[in-house]
């Protein structure tokens, strides 16, 4: 586990999306949260105090999340020197990249040094085995969405969170580096083995019969050209009773590749239908998620109801209006 | 590059499709190979001269190829012991196993006592970037499968022979261990971390503009639980501009999946068409290679006839019939 609580790092980023983990945990671990580290280049905040690595550690910071996440997942020199900085003032280093904190020399020997840790969240589990797409018992809820970074992650924990207040027993399972670091456990379902994927979500979400829900997290879209393949494996893996797509509608493009088109609302559910029935034959949809943040409330309100009557189908805001009419069709 | 000649390992295996890759080699290589290694328990062979290790090495064997695959790719003690055996005698070592040659320390401290090599060929570029899916030059073939092991690698080459046998340029373009062993280079598409399965076809058949072909090696099915994944995004790297259809006629269910029936052609290759549309807007299939290699003549060029007929596609077995109408079609 990683020693709470925690720095976060937002670093140069101007891009919203790509604070993403270090957002993810000021959201939902609030108060495992000191303060958040940013250069004056970054125009983001996550409204908590902004602090120097020293300050962070002295505010008892005992890791420094750097919590950015970029298409590749590369460690430029810069964020090299501020996980140094890090280690200096006496924190353990998190990171959720794709390029390992391990694999950098310099850090090695310091953390080795001051006696800290390096966390590479995006280690996939050694034992992993491919999928076989056999019918187990349990109930299991996978969110899917229109792109990448859409708020699938918010509306798995919304639904967990929303099925366990009524009493039934639920798991939010983590499949990428955020949720993993919320949840402290998981799969980063991104950085395995190709031949694992489906394998991978099968040991994440095993057969269970007390029951209670798995609430799996969904990773990028059948219609992202980078990570489709992710997704497809992840479906079949999940076999899931139940979807939810996730979307959000202030999207220009796929993220990442500008004059790419996102796919319409009911293209894409009809699509995940299709892909999940290969290992769940019964799969139903059950709701749809939109990140309306950038719209006003009425007018939230207004395509949350139009989207409803289009797909015939509870469409909410998870964050804005909550996840009761979906837990409702559950 | 790995040294030849090569003394082809078949161990204690019985089963003919966990052999793929020394077959691969013993049919596209065969003047590269000095014989065959199997343990007396061993009732396949290759028809190459069966080799202690030392007669192997005295034949002239630089290298002994473990070309046996099993799903999940682990390594055994047996395996072990034989590729020790293998060093003893003063050859390379070389492995398409997703386990890995090199972290086997008995393996890599005796290779180094001896002045030898590990090969691993599952090893991925260290270069990998995510896919892109925007449109690139050049003329694409992709071989898409019913299931794995039916016979993709097999049409794959006898297509990129048979354009070149017209005077077009056209290169084979290999995606598993089998495939790279017998071309020299490729992207071993199993072991990529998932998120790179796509960006890893777009390197290895990048945009051109000398009006030759690439011909794709696929992996697995879209229709097989445990390998879709890596299917799906191979279909969007590759941006296929024609599609092959391969199956086995007598293969009972899905490789390794006892009870899971296969697709039918017609469903297998809507799917696919489907799937490549994301990066293909235009794909369109081109023909059908089955694997008759379990019938006699007539019964064989009567089922070619009869799924052609069914399909409306150029049919054919191209070991047994070549792959001209194919190629026509192109």
């Amino acid at each position: 586990m990683i020693p709470a609580p925690y720095l976060l790092y937002l670093g140069h980023s101007a891009d919203f999306i790509g604070i993403k983990t270090s957002r993810g945990l000021a959201t939902f671990r609030r108060d495992d949260c000191v303060g958040e580290f940013r250069h004056d280049d970054c125009p983001l905040t996550l409204d908590l105090p902004r602090l120097t690595m020293a300050e962070g550690a002295a505010a008892g910071a005992k890791t420094l999340v750097l919590g950015i996440a970029n298409s590749g997942g590369s460690m430029g020199e810069d964020l090299i020197q501020d996980a140094i900085a890090g280690l200096e003032a006496g924190m353990n280093i998190a990171s959720g990249l794709h390029q390992r904190l391990r694999d950098e020399p310099r850090l090695v020997k310091l953390a080795e040094s001051k006696g800290l840790q390096l966390f590479d969240v995006r280690d996939p589990p050694a034992d992993l085995k491919v999928g076989n797409g056999y019918a187990r018992a349990g109930r299991r809820l996978l969110t899917v969405g229109t792109d990448c970074s859409v708020g699938k992650m918010y509306a798995t924990i919304a639904i967990a969170d929303a099925i366990r207040a009524r009493g039934i027993k639920a798991d939010f399972r983590a499949t990428g580096q955020t949720g993993i670091l919320i949840a402290g456990a998981g799969v980063p379902i991104d950085a395995v083995v190709a031949d694992f994927i489906s394998g991978g979500i099968e040991m994440l979400a095993p057969a269970r019969d007390d029951d209670g829900w798995d609430v799996i997290e969904g990773q990028g879209s059948l219609f992202h050209p980078s990570f489709a393949g992710v997704s497809t494996g992840l479906l079949h893996g999940a076999q899931p009773e139940a979807l939810v797509l996730c979307h959000d509608p202030s999207r220009e493009h796929m993220r990442g590749l500008p004059g790419r088109k996102l796919p319409s609302l009911a293209e894409c559910l009809e699509a995940n239908l299709q892909v999940a029935r290969l290992t769940s034959p019964d799969v139903r949809a059950v709701g749809i998620c939109l990140n309306t943040s950038g719209l006003g409330r009425e007018q939230a309100l207004e395509l949350c109801k139009m989207t409803e009557a289009a797909l015939g189908l509870p469409c909410t805001d998870p964050i804005a209006f909550g996840v009761e009419a979906i837990v409702d069709a559950l």
